[in-house]
Order: C-alpha cells, then sequence, then structure tokens
C-alpha cells in the first residue's frame, strides 16, 4: 500500500508465483487436466493472501486490484503443465515450493496485518493463516488431510517466519533485512525438518 | 445495486434457486435428514456468492441484506426434500441445475466485480469463483473431490460465461443480452460436455 | 462494539474456549503434535467469528483486533494438550464442549448480526453459520464430514438457539436473559438429542 511496501509486494508475488508451482505440480501429479492445473495452481496461490484481506478487510482483495497476482499464479499454472519434468528433478518438488511460499506469506501476511494496526500477536497469527491457507486449500481440493495437520513441523515454521519481523520491529531493526531473514529462516526450518524427520512433541496422552 | 441492475439481482437469486435444488437434491439422495438437506442447499446456494461479496468488500453479503436470496435457498431446499422423485425424472438434475447456477452465477459474480472498479480479468476470475465456490462447498461438505477438478468441462464453461459480459461490454455490446449469452453459452457447453464426454488437455508428464 | 455488549463479548470469548477445547482434544485423540492441536484448537474456536465478521465486513474481524480471542482458543489449546484425561472424564468431552460452543456462538453472531442492522431472519442464519462454521472447519481439517450434516439435531439446536434472543427482543424481553435462555436452549437440545438418538425427519424418497 504506501510506498516502502514495494518490497512487500514483490515477496508477496514471489509467494504467490511458488504457491502456483505447488499447486500445479501437484495436479500434474494426479493426472488433472489443463483447468484442474490451472484452478488448483490459483487455489494454492491466492486463497491465503484472499483470506489474509477478508479478515483485514483490506478489499478489493489485492489479487483482484493488481492484476500481476493473477499472472503469477496463472503463470505458475502453465510452468508446471508444460515443465513438470523439469520440476520434478528437484526431486520434492511440491515440499520445496510450498516451503517457500510459506515463508513469504508468514511475512508478508505479518507485514501486512501490522500495517493495518493489529497487534504483534494477532499479526503473527494473521501471517501464519495466510503462510497455511493457501496449502490448505490445495490439499482440501483433492481430498487431502492439510499439510498443516500431518506434518510436523510446518505451522511453526511459519510461525518463526512471522515472529521475526514482528520482533525485530519491536527492536527496530531495518526492515527489508527483517523480511529476507524470516523467509530464509522459516524455509530452512521446514526443508530441514522435514529432511532429518524432526517432529514437534505429542500430548502425554495421545 | 444501481437500477439497470435489477436484471442483474433476478439471475443472481434464479442461480441461487438452482444452486440450492443441485444441494438440496444430493442431500436428499444421500439419507440426509430435513436439516441436512436444508443445510446443503444454503450451502450450495449461498457461498458462491459470500465468497465473491467477502472478497470484493461488498458487505454485509447480499444474501444477508436481500432476504429473498435466503427464500430462494431455503425454498430450493424444502422442494427437493418434498418434490425428490419430481426432480429426478431430469435423470442428472444435480448436474443440470449446477450446470444453470454455474452459468448464472458466472455472470452476475463477473458484471459485480465489474460495477466494484475491477479490471476485466479479474472480474472473469470472480466470476469463475462465484460460479464454482458454492459447489465446491457442497461437495467438500459431503466429501466428496469438488467437481471444478474432477469434472473435465466445468471452470472452463464458467470461464466463457464469464467473459462473454466482460469482452461484450469492451465493444460496447447491450447489456442485458450479453449476460443472457453468457448464462446459456455456460450451461451449453457444460451439459453437451457431460453428454458427450469431452475433456481438456492433459499435461504431456501427467 | 456498544457498551451493553460486554455480555455478547464474554458469551463470544466463552463460546471461543470451548470451541478451542473440542479442537483440541479432537487433535490429541488423533494423534497430533504440539503444533496441530493448537491449529486444530484455533480453528474450531475461530473460525466461526471470522466467517461472520467477514460477511458482515466487521473488519478487521473481532479475534485480529482483541487478542483475548486467541488467548482464549490458545490456551484452550495448551489445555487440551496437557489435561487431555481430565477432559476425557467427561465422556464424550469433543461433544459437549462443541454443544456449549454451538449455543454461545449462535447467540452472539446472531447478536452481532442484529447490531448491524440485518433483518431477524437474516440475523438467525448467520447466528447458525457463526455457530455451526467452527466445528466444520475443525471436521474438514481432519478430513471428517462435518457435524452439522452427520447428526441429527446440530443446525437445529443452533437455530432455536439464535432465534430466541431474535424472537425476544420483538417481542421486548430482556436481552441478556434472553442471551443467556439462548444458549442453554441450545446446549440442552443438543445434548438431550444426542443422548436420546432424536432424529430429524428424513425425505420420503431418500
Amino acid at each position: 500500500m504506501t510506498d516502502p511496501s514495494s518490497l512487500l509486494i514483490a515477496l508477496d508475488l514471489l509467494g504467490t508465483f511458488v504457491f502456483g508451482l505447488s499447486g500445479g505440480t501437484l495436479a500434474v501429479r494426479r493426472g488433472l487436466d489443463i483447468v484442474g492445473v490451472l484452478t488448483l495452481a490459483a487455489a494454492a496461490a491466492l486463497a491465503g493472501g484472499m483470506l489474509r484481506d477478508s479478515l483485514l478487510g483490506a478489499t478489493p482483495a489485492a489479487s483482484l486490484v493488481d492484476e500481476r497476482y493473477l499472472l503469477a499464479a496463472f503463470g505458475a499454472g502453465l510452468v508446471a503443465f508444460f515443465f513438470h519434468p523439469l520440476l520434478n528433478r528437484l526431486r520434492k518438488p511440491v515440499m520445496l515450493f510450498d516451503a517457500l511460499g510459506l515463508g513469504l506469506f508468514a511475512v508478508t501476511g505479518c507485514r501486512k496485518a501490522m500495517e493495518f494496526g493489529l497487534d504483534p500477536v494477532a499479526s503473527i497469527l494473521l501471517g501464519v493463516m495466510t503462510a497455511v491457507g493457501g496449502g490448505a486449500a490445495r490439499d482440501l481440493l483433492v481430498a487431502e488431510v492439510p499439510r498443516v495437520l500431518r506434518e510436523e513441523i510446518y505451522a511453526l515454521a511459519a510461525l518463526v517466519g512471522a515472529a521475526i519481523p514482528v520482533i525485530g520491529r519491536q527492536v527496530g531493526g531495518p526492515e527489508p533485512v527483517l523480511a529476507v531473514i524470516g523467509v530464509v529462516a522459516a524455509f530452512i526450518l521446514r526443508v530441514v525438518s522435514v529432511q532429518r524427520g524432526w517432529s514437534a512433541p505429542r500430548s502425554p496422552w495421545s
């Protein structure tokens, strides 16, 4: 919205693109047609930000006002459709794109919430919801239990990503640097936790 | 909202009614009780428009302000509950009502987005989301993968329906005629594609 | 919002807490880790109110502005995580907490809708949506058909709870008393219907 938020928009567009790749790649793997691929790419790419904007009252939602969001979402769907084998060389492309999108949306969701005057804790929560919302929409549409419940360190990685800019702002750190650190921290925490099989504690009663 | 939009409201109410029939008929077929029938009718009938209005910031949502929407939704549920065999003579009633609702909501969603000043591409997207949203809510509630992903020409039919009024407005066509053409085109494309088993292209890699 | 609505907020916070217990208890039973327990608690506790506020345009949503909502939601998640056996002595804790939350949110959703100037029927509908929304989000996330469709007297209990303050206001009854009666009526109707196996009528054609 404001001028220094051009970094915010750039990160938000990148998050839209990589979540779109995660949705499109999952759709190709499930054998969906071109329309299904674009639909799942759009759901993964846009649902988190739309949820954020409806809850904030930042309407019409950013992805409806700024058409670069639609370009990013559908462009990602087309890339997944035509270049699936290339993406698949990454071995776990859905997970990797999802992890990057998770970090990007955690940071942008949280920063947009702060711009709207929300308190730190609510800003972190909205960052987490923005980050996990797209993936949850994607997974529910193909009738999977969403990653946020199935996988150990997922919401936690988003939480770390969203908390870094909030806490950093309290201590007066430089915002762009904090944003980038938040994205990288969430991404690394998520990817490493998948590779090492880390898990969060369970209830002693479960 | 404005005066010439009375056609828009009439089409929107009709869409609400036929989506309500699709939800109610599906609920009766699943053996749900009267409350379940009314719930599924309301979900199918109202979710698409509520999604549209939250994302536009057109709040309180139209279906909460204008009680004819509730009448249409719950009236459709009651019709499905009491006259199920009559509806069933249509052989594929859920599909037919769903196809008509798809066309109606694609057009009304898109036109409402244009009234709120959205760009053409964003207006088409919102039309598609309005059209597929109610059916997706209905299918998810009974734990089915939504039609928009399972069926070949579904989002595509909504896209064609939404694009006709947008493109027509650019070339200056008469709005009511364009609206009706959009509805009919989406309905026919959807129904014929089901009957002929048309499918959209799949990724060569899927 | 207004001053006499402090009772409304108290009931809303209590509803948030008990729905949080229902989500957290379900998560522990499914063997989810601490993050999954907090996520499911938050989804059950906050989704209904967030849906209500997006549809009303009461944004930013109450649970993002007033941090007591987050405390109630996550506090409930922690209680479920650490004291699961204690809650389990209630035999059917998810059902009981869910029934109480159902009554509380039916009343508060409906009263908030009336404050925003909605008509009686629309206010009742929004009360029901607020009440069933959190439980539906909770159940969908763990891939269950939501209670509102599976169980006989569920939406109906919410409807009774929401209708009491609306009808009472028409006849000029004292609002706090009507609110409490609505909550208690919905809770009792729901719990007794589960215990006695009451069911609503099915379509003769199902």
